[in-house]
């Protein structure tokens, strides 16, 4: 007996089939006598077309007026899985982000959470209420509705879980865990019974597209105990928590990351300050640099290389140029045709051993490392982008999972 | 210069094209020098696609969740709409129902406007913003989404420049006016200028279809001008106020409403207080009864025949059967091939000729009148379905409009 967080996506809330099996999952959660509170994001392609509507209109709506849009997919998803549930006897309560009373701020399309005002919340647990919520959306401090971006109803789903200081907060998706790799790239990856929330996070951050780095960093910041699994089949997931034992495993997994593209600095001056000073203009645009490489380039001047996700690299660009006076590159290249291969595993840092057998891995696969970067529990190294796939399964394959 | 509300229903903004046409008509109220509020109902067929998503899952759900659900559709209609005016360079901002202050009672998909709490509504307005609100909404006490049920975008628009104090309430609609008569079955149906807020209620309630009952009501009781107008058509269409002048005019229109169903008791014992029990029992079920008409029967016994609204007959006959056993008719019988149709104007009253040559047009067209009802500004017959058609023309084509 506890109370526990159910968050199901969109593919999982499709078709009525699917609302009806997501109905029973939370009704023999509900007959074990926990108090059960769930969280739901719009059906399938609701969204999507949405935006298809909204795209004929204005192809550049507001955003506020987008959110506006949007959060009716989640709405409609509770009131259904609120009516299959009804169907089934069971008390059950819909309510939307507002009404659940999630405070965000009001950064609209891409908001983050501030604070739950719960009374509603436990008003409805205390009538012994099934409580169904709106993931992705919340309210600003001016009674507008805002959506909370990518990865949002997950993130919904951890706040909830954390500030109703719930037992456990299940993340129920297509994929039954956490792999050690891609299950689609690799045949032989591994579920893991267990990861920790950093091992996790690196993960998450490295594409491997279980759950958003937004919903981990939020449960392991208030640890609550989360776990992944499937909606379609009834067994146990992979759970994360905060501290788990280590034993023979090292490495937890494989990812690999598409997303990316490559940006070249050719031939900079060797002056004091130039490093910050490009990277202080990318920051201002809120682009996301992640590996970064410094080197002696000809005659006295050095190259600097950096990743941005893909979706960025025209807005780096750009803003590259505009201080290219400054700047005085003598050449600035972009490679998209990139992807970036990671492992991850705690305890890494202390096992140098782990770095040289990923890059035998590569070499022995005949793949081309561009750039490596490490931190405390992951080395990721950026390659040739159609290699990518036979990079995660060569690593795979060299480590004993 | 002024605040003008404007009301504009699905079919009005059923795709780009008349989102844009709507969006038209408010920028130039707008340019005018006015403040504007809209009230839009959601497009087209959603509400319709939105039920039919409904019985998929729970054929009976409770109306709690249905609101939740059917909410949604005018909430897509104000944010597409605010997006198209915002493409135009106007300044803008879309409200649900509860974001612009609509306080109902708790009876779910048919509520009440209890008031509307306006602060949100004037900071818009202040700001020079064009409002775009969505009709048909409320919030109740216990901070749900409720539904104002039939007519309710109309009772939104009303609601909302009562509470303003608009200058004028725009109901646009795919008629560009209120007609003596529905020009698809009369040809030479004549739009009137101007109509009382009484005639109008008597020709709403009679099946017009132009302006919900609720509406004029609320309209009269605060005093709101009204105007019905088309929304492709560019032209003046019907203003509806407290006192007009009468001169030549006596009747303002002929009205025909097919979803009713006759039911008789026949034979009841001739007893005090039969009516009474009769009535009571129908009232507590929220049947709404119209025309009534007792007689005397054969040895003694009495009969009573009514009408109801066609989706009530069930209801009614099941309830009159459950108290058979005090009520003591003989025979219950219920008819639902009539059609009420009906003349409204001020001053009938005074004019006993307009009765006899309403009848007389009937006589001539052979069309048999099954009940009567009259009150001070209208005189209604009913006549068999399939001749009442025929009646409307008759009956119109004997005045003189």
């Amino acid at each position: 007996m506890g109370l526990i967080v159910q968050k199901f996506g969109g593919s999982s809330v499709a078709n009525k089939e699917r609302v009806f099996n997501v109905a029973n999952i939370i009704t023999e959660t509900y007959d074990k006598g926990n108090n059960v509170v769930v969280v739901v994001s719009a059906q399938g392609d609701t969204t999507d077309d949405l935006i298809e509507k909204a795209a004929e209109i204005n192809p550049n709506p507001s955003k506020r007026e987008m959110d506006m849009l949007l959060s009716t997919g989640e709405q409609i998803s509770i009131s259904l899985l609120a009516m299959a549930i009804e169907s089934m006897g069971y008390p059950v309560v819909s309510l939307t982000g507002w009404q659940a009373g999630f405070v965000t701020n009001s950064q609209y399309s891409d908001a983050r959470i501030r604070r739950i005002e719960g009374e509603r919340l436990h008003r409805e647990l205390d009538k012994k209420n099934i409580v169904i919520v709106a993931g992705f959306q919340g309210l600003n401090r001016y009674d507008d509705i805002t959506t909370l971006g990518r990865g949002g109803s997950d993130t919904s789903a951890v706040a909830l879980a954390a500030s109703l200081h719930a037992d456990l907060c299940q993340i129920y998706t297509d994929v039954d865990g956490v792999y050690t790799a891609d299950p689609r790239l690799v045949q032989n990856a591994v579920k893991l019974d267990e990861i920790s929330f950093d091992e996790m996070l690196e993960l998450a951050t490295l594409g491997a597209q279980v759950l958003h780095n937004r919903s981990v960093e939020m449960a392991k910041k208030y640890n609550v105990k989360l776990e992944v699994l499937s909606s379609l089949e009834r067994k146990p997931g992979t759970q994360v928590k905060e501290v788990i034992k280590m034993e023979k495993m090292l490495i937890k997994g494989v990812a690999k990351d598409d997303n990316i593209a490559r940006i070249a600095l050719i031939g900079l001056p060797d002056r004091p300050g130039i490093a910050f000073q490009v990277f202080t203009t990318l920051a201002k645009k809120k682009i996301n640099v992640d590996i970064i490489l410094q080197s002696i380039g000809r005659d006295g001047t050095k190259d600097i290389s950096f990743t941005v996700p893909l979706n960025q690299k025209d807005l780096a660009l750009e803003c590259l140029k505009e201080e290219k006076d400054y700047i005085q590159a003598q050449n600035i290249e972009m490679d998209d045709s990139v992807s970036k291969v990671s492992i991850v595993g705690a305890g890494m840092q202390s096992n140098p051993g782990v770095a040289s057998k990923m890059f035998e891995a590569l070499y022995e696969a005949g793949i081309n490392i561009r750039m490596i970067s490490t931190s405390e529990i992951k080395i990721s190294v950026l390659v040739d982008s159609e290699k990518a796939k036979q990079a995660v399964v060569a690593i795979h394959n060299a480590f004993d999972f």
